[in-house]
């Protein structure tokens, strides 16, 4: 019912041309012009022709939605070519097509559009419409958009106080060589004054031309260099702008994360030599005699077996990884979406553009269709083939608005449950100590091996999960456009969000923790009993899994689907051709016709994704792994160009779309930082050991120090109070006859009056623990509260800046006012000529 | 250096005549006209005549702020008078103001307005000037504003679905009776189309006119009526309209919650006879003997005699109090932003109006003044007379933005700091057992003596600390009136908030905390013991606490500075003029004299800021006090007439202001909802017995029941363990010999390994009030992040009546573009003549 049913759109228009312009080919019909060689060719259609005979009517009833003004202000330029696809298999009716784009061009014609049609010319089977926008018609529709346009007025920008100048044009010439050679990047003090673009006050306005993106942007070799964000947007249109812009941000702010990991990373291998836990779990002297890890084939073990492990937890939990995860809480909570807002806003390419335009959401042609249907259903007889989905959007548009997203959320929630349930089984599964003698050395090779096939799992589900997640809100027929895409992209986040993070979160909370005690362990599916972590070593496999994830994502999904998978398309694409004809063709053929071979534009929603995922393990867990930041930061600068060039290169060039900010995935972003506070928070309190080692030192040390820690976090078991049938086959494997051995836990000892109960320390422990948590998250809550108060909505040089280009305007109009009425005295009430009109330069 | 230094300013338009219109004096001199009798009086301004004669000269450099746009543009309006007496006191120079005000009239008149003075003529010592804009002068200016007016064209508003509109069918019907006599408040479906004005397209503007304000807001009689804020906003600005329309919305909002409030408070009524803990304490068989409340004088006495505290207690802490606070915590969290934004939004007067306007921040003239000055003091020597304010300015004006409101918030902190300290130490004293034979009966008569001395603190204090905040703001020369002002009111804000929650937080969380143990109590002042509350009775006295402050507030506040003040302040302005020359005058007054009596309007934040401690006090400790929200709510319903009648008849009428939301205010209310979920986890988990309960029923009891709650909150003292001194003088009072006493704690009993040590239980207890607060703070936290979700930022209706306005105009504009080619071809240039000019009808 869609425009892109019967056509497939791509938009063409000046700034292409102007890029070519040194290569312009000396055939004039290779032109960007209609075959007059005059009218630019502004838009392109394409269409499929197959049975151009056949004349078979049909009522225009289903053409609600070919109304002009939709298609006219603002072309649907996000709509997805695959769902379009599924549709068209759903209703193919290829003389209905043909009809219905007539009474699309009539309407189009009707609002002063000027055509030219090209049929089955060089590629056979498809017919280009080519669309030419006169200039009355750009300006009326630029005139009702309220489009901001630089005017000729110029006036100077001031960065405040001296010393605020001072260090920007200190800061201008050290980041000089990471600029584009773009001229328009630099800062400069003198701005052409904006205003809402008016034939009546034409005279003002200017028009501005264009340079070489492909250089400046699309490279690998300038990987250093900050983005040509101005030239992007001007390209692409504000949508393809602001996710590069974004993009860019997100990258330089984790530079400093990264470099603050590093050092945690680096402070964590050079302490622990000085680490008294570690030191004493490796202590020979402290001839600790451990429990058995599993039933009758595990026997009793030293504790100093576990040294190493003891070692390398030290690496991920010091004191140094509690400060990064306040760093970072505060990091993910505001210094990203302040610095995000800053220097969107304050970057020269932005202000006083699109910064308080109002985007629109428009009635989704789905829905008109379904809303249509039902009320022919109500008239007619219910003849209606898709039975079920027709009910269901009747349920759908009679119910009231929360309702349909409060069971939306359901099914999405109950999915998630699910899977997590099924996950957490197979994780239990894998982790389950089912090799009868298993030696520590093989164990991190399990780990892995079991990391790696998570992973491989992780990427087949969300590949899945997207499918279920566009299922799913399909179903819903939501109302407009913008409303389809945020559904669709909530689900999707929800779905892939828990497809990523459930092993973690296992991992983190769950395992080693519901193992029960010697003597009464807790046993899951009869006799399989839940595995421990090694000594301190939950947070080690933390940190591989989290590691393996990452990294292992970031390659395959950068590697396999972004390069790999487009190319092949393309190769599809281009197979249909005869081989013969290709290369000749490709000699003759228009500009257009050449991009008809390129990928569609399927919208930003998969990079964004992306890099939401990225963005939470880099915040969510950071606790458990401070290298997380430097990883997302490689990853993030070649992301930035294979971006570059697949928008360049690669894929048709989008419509551009007004767009204020980044929509949903702002509220992802803020609702991640938050998840984020409350985990960390968590994974400090629960998975690391500094709360007990605080509270050791400072309850129950003998003399503050940490000398004796170990010990006090073991308790004490009797042999006697085994179980039957679970007690160690060798029960001299040590050498000698254990009579008490020691876990790692709070109980009291066998001797007491209340033996194996939970003690008082861990009561006092886990109130100590559950303390830090509220401390934490309302201290970081309340320091990024603090800071948005600090930082005013609006930074405080746009606000002065909108002060002032208003008061100008305002000078500029009254100046105009009173000349006017002067030349209307001495008889020239003429306003002044425009200055160019680029379609005439031709 | 403002203008309201040489002036003071009131508004005087269209609309006060429209009111009046019925009693129009016979003469035509008391019509709001000049004297011609035919422009119309749009804006008088008044100044102080004193020395006429004098004419030495001053250098005009300090006209500075003179300049036209500002005064003319947007007024400033709200200029605290008693802030300009001060400075008038600074820099009085009579003949220097009379220089500057010809300057200023030259610049109005160089604008196009017109100007009559009116000298000394009845009121001797007051001159008036009075102004009258011209048609195309406020139409010019209107359009620089994009000022949004009503089109002729109109057009149907649909709301929503079959179902919605029928709910809102019936709402409207039910609250038919409600509506205030006003026509244009009734929900209509046909509305008129609105636009930016614009002079090229005056033919479709529409000017509205008004009916009477008096009989249908500022009556006591209607208070069960809605509000007619669309006149209110029409007739006084939207920044007026705003603050009524909010009060509104909040008095309505507090019904449910005082329903609520109420049935919770009837349940614990009614259950009091079944709460096993109370009856437990009450039951003469459990002869409990208790430790003595205080050293020597007192002595050991029965559980039994704390029955009726006991019983009190449970009134306030049970169940339903839980369900309550998070009721409640929710309502303040989500429900009322939610419905505050909804009506608002949806209310006819507010739709598409100043939905997406964008409010000035005009630079402060104070600041303009320093820097000039300042950069005076740079090019000359430097002789200027206050020079540590000089110098303040300079390190204000040159230091990065944050750090300066990083200090003042210091500033502000520390004071908060040293007064609560302050206080809290004579709470302490206040609540020390001094009175070595106190009976638990007079126990009550003195809490509510110390209450209410509390109560005349807090009173005091809060005018005391607004003239500190004013003065620190002043200190920090803001740049802007917008910045002034939200300064001004955030530190206000934390005083007045910490002056009046500082007694109510140290009762709910230190009283009866900090005592120690007997044996080992902990003294302050040498020997002063901190005192115990009585058996459950902290959470009673911090009722009783919360009862008296609010009522109290709210009457002395509400009756003496809102009534009292202002008639006080308008009989001394009167006393002024001779008194017998006044009935004479009252006759012959025109209406701008009379109203040079009416106090001047001082803004809306002394209003704001009374709501918002009563908003606090609502929410914060809701769960003490479940009586709050019915007590808020009887005062709003009157405060809501008071403040009309105040406005209507006591006050001269303020400048209209755009104002798009209630600005920091809001800010502030969120900010309260968040401290108000955390503070009432707090209060549930620590100053109430149910978490202790909960874990007694569930980890302690032996079937389930509460049965034993009493004796397991209640620990065993040794008597001979108490320190020398301070066992009780007559220890046979109770007429046996005691050797084990119990006092309220978990502590290890005296025969333990670790006498007197913190329990199990007391670790266990903890850790479940902890996790009960990190559970409640994120669960609401959770469902309020839910619901903002679930509701758009602009509700659905607003954007698609949005959607729908502009396409119809771009419609309007297309007809009216193609008629107007037509007229030209038949040679009919001119637009269509203006319907109506009011000035004109006169």
């Amino acid at each position: 019912m869609h425009i892109i049913l019967f056509y497939e759109l791509f938009f063409f228009s000046q700034l292409r041309k102007a890029q070519q312009g040194n290569e312009r080919p000396k055939d004039p019909k290779l032109w960007p012009y209609f075959q007059d060689g005059l009218r630019r060719i502004d838009y392109v259609l394409t269409y499929h022709v197959q049975k151009p005979q056949s004349t078979r009517k049909q009522s225009s009833k289903s053409c609600l939605c070919c109304k002009f003004r939709r298609e006219q202000s603002n072309p649907p330029a996000h709509e997805d070519p695959e769902l379009a696809a599924q549709e068209q298999r759903l209703d193919y009716h290829d003389d209905d097509q043909r009809l219905r784009r007539e009474e699309f061009e009539e309407n189009l014609r009707e609002m002063g559009l000027e055509m030219e049609r090209e049929e089955g010319n060089k590629i056979p089977g498809v017919g280009f419409l080519k669309i030419h926008a006169p200039w009355e018609v750009l300006c009326r529709e630029a005139e009702f958009m309220k489009l901001k346009m630089p005017t000729f007025k110029k006036y100077e920008v001031s960065h405040g106080s001296s010393i605020v100048e001072k260090v920007n044009m200190f800061m201008q010439k050290v980041t000089a060589p990471l600029q584009p050679n773009v001229g328009e990047n630099r800062m400069e003090n003198v701005k052409h004054l904006s205003y809402p673009f008016s034939r009546e006050k034409m005279y003002v306005i200017l028009i501005l031309s264009l340079q070489i993106l492909y250089e400046e942007w699309a490279s690998y070799s300038i990987f250093y260099k900050y983005q040509p964000i101005g030239l992007i947007r001007k390209y692409f249109g504000e949508k393809v702008g602001l996710y590069f812009a974004w993009l860019g941000v997100y990258t330089q702010m984790l530079i400093p994360a990264a470099i603050v990991g590093v050092i945690v990373f680096l402070y964590g291998c050079a302490t622990v030599e000085d680490n008294i836990p570690s030191m004493e779990v490796c202590d020979e002297r402290n001839n600790i005699t451990m429990c058995p890890m599993c039933d009758r084939a595990c026997s009793y073990w030293k504790l100093v077996t576990a040294c190493g492990t003891a070692r390398a937890s030290h690496l991920f939990d010091n004191a140094a990884t509690v400060f990064f995860a306040i760093f970072m809480a505060l990091w993910g909570h505001y210094l990203f979406p302040l610095f995000f807002t800053f220097k969107l806003v304050l970057s020269p390419a932005y202000v006083g553009n699109c910064f308080l335009c109002f985007s629109q959401s428009h009635p989704r042609a789905e829905y008109e269709f379904h809303v249509m249907k039902k009320s022919l259903k109500k008239e007619q007889s219910p003849k209606v083939a898709h039975h079920a989905l027709t009910i269901c959007y009747i349920l759908q548009t009679e119910l009231p608005i929360g309702f349909t997203q409060f069971l939306e959320i359901c099914v999405t929630l109950a999915i998630v449950f699910g899977v997590v349930l099924y996950r957490v089984s197979i994780m239990t599964a894998l982790h389950m100590s089912s090799t009868p003698t298993f030696r520590t050395n093989i164990r991190a090779t399990v780990k892995t091996t079991a990391a790696i096939i998570n992973l491989i799992i992780i990427i087949i589900m969300d590949e899945v999960y997207g499918a279920i997640a566009r299922w799913l809100t399909i179903m819903e027929v939501p109302k407009t456009d913008k409303s389809f895409e945020e559904r669709l992209i909530f689900k999707t986040f929800i779905l892939k969000f828990a497809n990523a993070f459930t092993p973690i979160v296992y991992l983190a909370f769950f395992r080693g923790r519901i193992i029960g005690r010697p003597g009464k362990y807790i046993y899951v599916m009869g006799s399989y009993r839940m595995e421990e972590c090694a000594h301190a070593g939950c947070l080690m496999e933390l940190c591989i899994q989290l590691c393996i994830t990452m990294l292992g994502k970031q390659l395959i999904q950068n590697n396999l689907f972004e390069i790999g998978v487009p190319k092949l398309k393309k190769m599809l694409r281009q197979r249909k051709i005869d081989k013969k004809h290709q290369e000749e063709l490709n000699k003759t053929l228009h500009r257009h016709e050449k991009d008809h071979f390129l990928g569609p534009f399927v919208g930003l929603n998969p990079e964004y994704m992306e890099m939401i995922i990225q963005f939470g393990m880099v915040t969510v867990f950071v606790a458990s792994f401070p290298l997380a930041p430097l990883f997302a930061l490689l990853n993030n600068i070649i992301e930035i160009r294979l971006d570059a060039k697949k928008f360049v290169t690669e894929l048709r060039r989008p419509i551009a779309v007004r767009a204020k900010d980044i929509g949903i995935w702002y509220t992802l972003l803020r609702g991640l930082s938050k998840v984020a506070v409350i985990v960390n928070a968590f994974v400090i309190a629960f998975t690391s050991d500094l709360i007990p080692r605080l509270v050791y030192q400072y309850m129950y040390s003998p003399d503050g120090t940490l000398h004796g820690f170990v010990n006090h976090t073991l308790s004490y078991f009797n042999v006697s109070h085994f179980q039957p049938g679970t007690e160690p086959m060798e029960p001299m494997h040590l050498g000698y006859k254990v009579e008490v051995c020691r876990y790692k836990d709070y109980r009291d000892p066998p001797w007491s009056a209340t033996p194996y109960e939970f003690s008082r320390e861990f009561w006092a422990i886990l109130a100590a623990r559950l303390a830090f948590v509220i401390v934490f998250q309302n201290v970081v809550m309340l320091m990024s509260d603090f800071v948005d108060w600090l930082i005013p909505d609006i930074p405080k040089d746009i606000s002065i800046q909108i002060h002032k280009e208003r008061n100008l305007i305002v000078e500029l109009f009254m100046k105009q006012e009173r000349g006017k009425k002067y030349r209307n005295t001495i008889g020239d009430p003429s306003p002044q000529p425009l200055r160019s009109r680029p379609s005439s330069q031709a």
